[in-house]
């Protein structure tokens, strides 16, 4: 059931949430159900184990189920990518033979956390990866996990000498993303080193920029509307890309409406997500892992009536 | 000789750097001849002592003569806004009186620094200087200086109430400002508020996003590049404004051009702008302001031909 | 009315608040009795125009009486050190030659601010201030307000060739300081560069580390405790400076006092100071520099509740 | 083997470095003899899997090797503590539940990382350890790796609900550590409440100011060293704990042989203190974990040269 990875991917890349049932266990029908929905909604490829999958909060059996459970979902249709997030070079390894046997079709990983690692053991980082699973390998730039951010040196290089086949840029860094952009252009890497951003509320300039596709968190919520924003951006329509992103930036006011002063901003967004798919219909419980405190009913409401604003209820 | 703001204030607003002689003292034949150029090539407005000015490196005489030179240079012919960099609220509304002394049409103000302050007291803070000072007012975001970005609920409180004229965005954080144009368009604020940003890497999308105009540092090299740029973007060529930005994305590189085992970020990019504008013959001196350090003739080199990529040369 | 710096400085060198008068000026009548208190209380030297002393919220005019003020009030018996706070060389060169008319005795600059600058212009900085201004010159080390630490290979660099006559740390990194302590020995500069800690609560186990003296803002209303402690100190009653530095600590609970939802740590802090300066007698009003919130009266109440705990009321 | 943890517990608490083999396994001859070595020296108690201990390179199997190696060694004599350490709160389990099995006398977990957790989420995380593992609990201060500090109202809540058995305090940050010290003894918490420190440049001061022991790294060095600190400051000799800890210090200087432009810090320290214990005869090889740049010849050599002037050489 595996699935090529098509070089470079495009699209839309979908980092899928996991649904949790009350007892904290993986809700591997709601699992399914979304990873289906996601397909069906145009998803080029399904990303599980991000951050928006709470994979920082799934034990490392949890993350085993959740893989297999995406990758026979995805059924061969669309590759999957795998979050293999750990501190260090050989804890990374270890999250990356389990994704291996699991089935996933390419590894996403971050530069090492935790400890104090410099540029020159960063590359190495990623250079022992590659080097010892065969997979193709995305590098993913996420700086408020992570506390430092991928130096363009190092994506470079690690582009070039074909170590990386890719990077998901969270940063939200978009000066530091257009000069990326343009040296991988100058050096003609651009064919065979895909760019997908995660910030989910400029896709459109992220593409107009040359960004291959885009991983929305958001998108668990909405994949027509990222699906539409990606089309409308391929055909040059740029104003109607805009009309679409403005229209999502408005629906991710939800991320925030879990109050400040009882709930971490992570617990909030993921909550907000997960609250919307119990909306939506297509998970039965919105749990999220411990410790994140769960969104009170004033919460859960206000999500309901940013969904209707958007059009999606 | 002033020049009344447009509402809201769009276009290309460059910042325009300060040419000082080898004494250190301002060259104002250099100043007038570069805010010229600038209004020539189409600046709808001129920012004066900003970051790229060398504001934090120029003594209060210093910055009068800068504010008097260059609104004697635009000869009321566009409106001049003035930075009031200092650190909290009685520093900088003495700087706002020595402004509106020097002739400023516009006043461009961070959030102190320095200390440490609750968003209740930022907010306090642009409040008294709006009461003190009869001259529309604009928040300079600037986390990279400031240490803290502002709060998008204090800048839409600020917009709405009528406090602030606008806001110059330099914080890079783009999805953060996509959320902020769809909120103030939301409450009709967009006809009366201007958003700048300084993001001068990703104008193209920030445009597409809805921003007014942009104030980028590179325009003192470039005016004619970013002026295309926006022709491009108000015509709703993207095509065509995204290859320019990638033009000036590449040229951008000079920024860096000096070591950085002996010189700050700062010293390297100031230092670079000064050496292109001598190599273009606008200035005659490409001194900086102590403590920075000047670039090296390796350094210069590497401008000249970063120039001569970008077609100025 | 000058007095010379003792080579090296020891004992305590109190940060002296700044009293205001409800319109907002500098109230000198309450500041020379707060001078002459700490004189009387033992104070080695007075700093002025430090943090405690609202420094940042200080206009050049209000800096300049404050300075004459307290000079005025020293009357030759204690030097004076003054804080010249300002963003780069240029403008801190300024504050100095207006504190050397002013009477100052020694010089205190911190490393820039705002910008972002390398230790070579670090060290370039401070040897500019000191060739420039015929005055001792102390580097200010303080990481909350500048956002970089000074790097101990700087402070070494300029202690050994005579830039710098000593170090007021608020840091608050003692590990950091000790390695600093150590190596100054090593090289036999204990002798003529003083070390003054600036985290007022663990001064006992700074001392025991080798510091010359302590610069605390709780001492504008404890003077006589932190003089305990010090004598403890130097007599070798570590034990008794212990216990005295443990009372002190609990009294600066009321840097606390203010909410944290409606003010900044700053306003708190200072507010507190000046609350109990007023609660004492020392001074009449207790107002703060705009944009600080003011205390409530519950924090106030809160403030006097301390005093009478640590037996000063 | 198990040994009961005295209450509180004091003295020295050496963190473990985790000797490898040159294929990068553990050296569990090597693990027991340095364990060995650091009871006989007079450690109160073996912290096994801290930062020293590399924990963040190890895999899971290595973590339960070191564990067991470590609590065999114990033999029973001292209580052995384990760091839990993994990301949130369902991971940090699985760590706990294996360190139960390998025979952990106690547990030591930071705070969550990677993700932006509330204070309210931070005590439910501890919390859900205690409730879940029957050994007593230390939270683990380390905002460089976690990047946020425990707030000390939470370490007071957990310490007074009996949540937390004590504190490893390796923020740096004595002022707060001696407010918290305060008001534990306010609170009458401090013979049940363990604090420790971890900032090994200060241990004079900290006991001084009442904590209960110290967990230096660089006690696997000169465990000598820091017991005879520790006897001292039991006994009031407190001139000689500060001279104890000013030849500490100046040993500390290894940490930073490695070349700042190649290789991270923690690289450097680590590699320095297994390159000393090399040199010592404790350990055969001086391996770190990958992606650690190692040492090179020159910064071997410095090594040595500062244990011989330390006189361990």
């Amino acid at each position: 059931m595996s699935c090529p990875l098509p070089v470079p991917l495009t699209g839309i890349v979908p980092p899928l949430c996991t649904p949790l049932t009350h007892e904290g266990e993986i809700d591997t029908a709601g699992l399914r159900a979304l990873a289906q929905r996601l397909v069906r909604a145009g998803a080029r490829a399904l990303f599980a184990l991000g951050s928006s999958g709470e994979t920082a909060y799934l034990s490392d059996v949890q993350r085993d189920t959740v893989l297999r459970t995406v990758v026979e979902a995805a059924d061969g249709e669309v590759p999957v990518l795998a979050g293999v997030i750990d501190m260090t070079t050989p804890r990374v390894l270890d999250q990356a033979r389990r994704a291996v046997d699991a089935g996933a079709d390419a590894l996403v990983a971050t530069a090492p956390f935790y400890t104090r690692t410099h540029p020159v053991e960063v590359a190495g980082h990623f250079r022992r990866i590659r080097a010892a699973v065969p997979l193709p390998l995305f590098a993913y730039d996420i700086p408020v996990a992570v506390h430092h951010k991928l130096a363009a040196a190092t994506v470079l290089e690690l582009a070039e000498d074909g170590t990386l086949a890719g990077l998901k840029d969270s940063s939200g860094d978009d000066g530091a993303l257009r000069r990326l952009l343009v040296s991988l252009r100058q050096r003609g890497l651009l064919e065979r080193f895909s760019v997908l951003t995660g910030s989910e509320l400029a896709v459109d300039g992220a593409l107009l920029a040359g960004a291959h596709g885009v991983v929305p968190g958001l998108g668990n919520l909405d994949p027509d509307g990222y699906a539409r924003l990606y089309a409308h951006a391929r055909a040059g329509r740029w104003r109607e890309a805009a009309e679409e992103q403005d229209r999502l930036a408005a629906l991710f006011a939800l991320t925030d409406v879990g109050p400040e002063d009882t709930m971490g901003r992570n617990s909030s967004a993921i909550g907000a997500f997960k609250a919307g798919l119990r909306l939506l219909g297509v998970i039965d419980c919105a749990a999220t892992a411990p410790p994140q405190v769960p969104l009170d009913a004033t919460a859960v409401k206000r999500v309901g009536a940013l969904l209707e604003e958007a059009g999606l209820l």
